[in-house]
């Protein structure tokens, strides 16, 4: 019989090197599991064609609305709609899980220097 | 400026009443994450077009397989691919983050007393 491997998102947050690149550590259908770490501000940009789940792991995550913002605390939870501007802000560093579609560029609509390889495995 | 609401997982679990019944929190696009408990041995069964996330927030799950096992603490996630039969076993209560498309019976091919409602929101 053969014993299974089950991911630990801690130990793969400490696999990571850079800040806001996000890594791929599952796959669902057609949907990617990622984990990131994030520390400081982040730009403003907004994916047109999907929805982005954020859960904490670790830390505080703002994330901030033309119109408002979100804190999101370990254990918490935010799907950002597709089309809405948004800037995640993390004062301190924070570890957070991305659920998207594979070819999501991390800066959307909005490419500079923080935008990550895309689809990178951990 | 709005103060949007980020969901805790914690604060929905404490919202569910029956065990082996997963209820949404949240969609994703066309799929949805869903909290539920779990205590006990769960039946064999295996969705035909859908893998399935666990992710379990406290506890212990085991999931079997018909050629071994996963054992899954908390922060601790697992993809069982479509059409693998599985059955979940939690000896003490055990809380999960299911995430899967809309539409999914729990007791996928294999209906009986365990079957929940399907797609219903807490």
């Amino acid at each position: 019989m053969n014993s299974y491997t089950a991911i630990s998102l801690a130990e793969k947050v400490k696999c990571l090197d850079d800040f806001w690149s996000p890594k791929i550590v599952a796959s669902l259908n057609d949907y990617h599991v990622k984990v990131v770490k994030l520390k400081g501000s982040f730009t403003w940009h907004q994916h047109v064609d999907t929805d982005e789940l954020f859960l904490v792991l670790a830390g505080k995550l703002v994330i901030l609305f033309r119109d408002g913002q979100v804190e999101l605390r370990a254990g918490e939870l935010f799907v950002v709609p597709k089309g809405i501007e948004h800037k995640p802000v993390a004062e301190e560093e924070c570890h957070v899980v991305l659920i998207e579609p594979p070819g999501i560029v991390n800066t959307g609509d909005n490419p500079g220097p923080l935008t990550a390889e895309t689809d990178a495995w951990i």
